[in-house]
């Protein structure tokens, strides 16, 4: 794949392959966003599973095509959960997303994080401000922002997907795909996407679901590509009917509309 | 009731009480469908009570005029109060329903869902896979998700309501709502119901709403009816244009065109 | 401030300021609310941050410009994490609003309420039940609805206000916003709001995000403005489009706008 032309068919095949075989993805995540990542997925064709207390979720997992494990809203149940629950995946072979919302500031997440990247995820997917941390330069942003210099991001995510041979999703004005080696930028999408709530979970649960049909790069790039372009199609519209309308979307976009009107370049 | 005319009228009735009445629904339910049902109880006029902790919900279960117990994303919370819950309700003649969902490979919701069956639940709800678990028959489908045969599952809804006294309402492409000797289908409705986080989590709150006002048998038939009705209506829109077009159309809908264009049949 | 007139601009600054500076809202509120609190944060020009848990919010809190703790459908994490959190607030100079749902007969929040208070929030939000409990008076109504006289509770919050020197305010069909020695009346807004869960927390966080840019007093009127007249331009809709309009309305409408429009009094 030395060129965007080879990239476009398999984002393609992705897309349309999620819809095919509607995989079920577990989904371990904040309870502030757990509809909007439930409904997104149903929308994009695969089936949600979401439970994250330590009782039942590692058992959970050993049914599901993939599983995300997302930082934000932290419960004690997730503090308890997600690590044995991640456990459970990496020994079974189910690919998985860690998407360390927030960390820097938050005491338990952070160190967890660090925890959760040891057990070998296919994916970290976070913002600028979450991925140097992860990568251990900064101490971080406010909440759920990013405050981080993009560039100083993409050589943390480099070095992070090299590191822990992962490939590293770096959410942004210019989203950044990388295994270390070789990288996508996606500049497609619309600055609505961080007036609502949850469209960064979201994410991460699309690029589980596509782990269960596509390779860890292709699926982020494919996830990436097929929020942004249906977020394109709304972008007209305010918050609330934006969010409505992005569910819409995902559900009607064509697998060849997202490879074909994603914008995307090498580098 | 040998005769579905018989049954419109008390459907047509039902659906009125609950508008004119507005009980209190102590809703004890999942994190991810939580907004949903309490969105959809206010638009059927009735009012939502949402709490699982076991230090809070068995008192205020004991101001509600009926209760939903459901297993859908079981929380700690949810684990250790919803016993103690349905135990006060049962002790206080509080109807209620209870709704095991996604329970066969889960190990704590079976073996939940087995002891909360003892508590005399007037309705038990869930998808033609869940109810095979609950009456012994199966070890269930992955997730939420039903991969049962509905007459293996017809069945045994009759088997479990004779042996528990209860109404069994066995949602899919037909509802079935069944006491054991006679048993009503209902094959109104949308597939989209299924693209939409929570829907059957929605029907479980809305029957226990028409316990308030109805017999677990008329209850059921009615909630179905409502919701199944109501889909109809916006049946041509998208994924999240139809969840919040649903809301409407709950709202909207008259309780004698609830019982006039629901497909309703013995059987 | 003797006059409407000299309270509009401060309003009008107020709606103004928040969607200027983009205060970080710490929101500590219950999970069947939450989505719709952090997108009308969002709508309306904040920053929401949402987490619970004792073993983070007390941290998390330090970095916010504001609190919101909130007792609806109070889980675990929420009995143990609410008052370090709170007294974090309190120590660190970080204004916060209480808004005490559904006190009287639930067990735990009732008592826990009274500790919060004594840490000193800018602005104690409720309807006319909760703000008599909590001032001692009755003990409450069933779930989150009011069955309170206004007159009563008027009384009843100046009286809170005094004693606590605090901003209480009284959300009915005409709302009352008191320091205890003079009360302003704000009767926009529709009956619809009370048709979809969350819109009193809505509140109780817009009152809180504008804490961070004006006084407790003009905050609590400002965001009570925003909200109401806000509706009013949905108020046409059935209510899953009116949640989503209100949210879209948020957004849209202008700081001059609210505060023109409000129906506004002394008294």
């Amino acid at each position: 794949m030395s060129d965007v032309d080879d990239l476009r068919p398999r984002v393609a095949a992705a897309v349309g392959a999620l819809r095919e075989r509607a995989p079920l993805v577990h989904g371990a995540t904040g309870s502030v966003t757990r509809a909007l990542v439930a409904d997104g997925l149903l929308a994009a064709g695969a089936r949600p599973m979401l439970t994250e207390s330590a009782a039942e979720a590692p058992t959970l997992v050993t049914v599901a095509d993939a599983l995300l494990v997302n930082l934000g809203s932290l419960s004690t149940d997730g503090m308890v959960g997600f690590l044995p629950t991640a456990r459970t995946a990496a020994e079974r072979g189910v690919p998985w997303v860690l998407d360390p919302t927030a960390i820097g500031v938050a005491p338990v997440r952070t160190p967890l994080a660090r925890e959760l990247l040891a057990l070998r995820p296919s994916v970290v997917r976070g913002n600028a401000s979450e991925v140097l941390v992860l990568a251990g330069g900064t101490t971080g942003g406010r909440g759920a922002d990013s405050t981080a210099c993009p560039e100083a991001a993409a050589r943390a995510a480099r070095a992070l997907a090299l590191d822990h041979a992962c490939v590293v999703a770096v959410s942004g004005e210019v989203d950044l795909v990388t295994d270390g080696r070789r990288s996508a930028r996606i500049s497609s999408g619309t600055p609505l996407l961080t007036r609502v709530t949850g469209t960064g979970c979201l994410l991460g649960a699309l690029t589980a679901a596509h782990l269960a049909v596509a390779t860890p790069f292709v699926a982020a790039v494919a996830a990436t590509a097929l929020l942004t372009v249906a977020s394109e199609r709304v972008a007209h519209l305010r918050p609330g009917s934006f969010r409505v309308g992005l569910l819409d979307a995902l559900d009607e976009v064509g697998a060849d509309e997202v490879a074909g009107e994603v914008r995307l370049a090498w580098g």
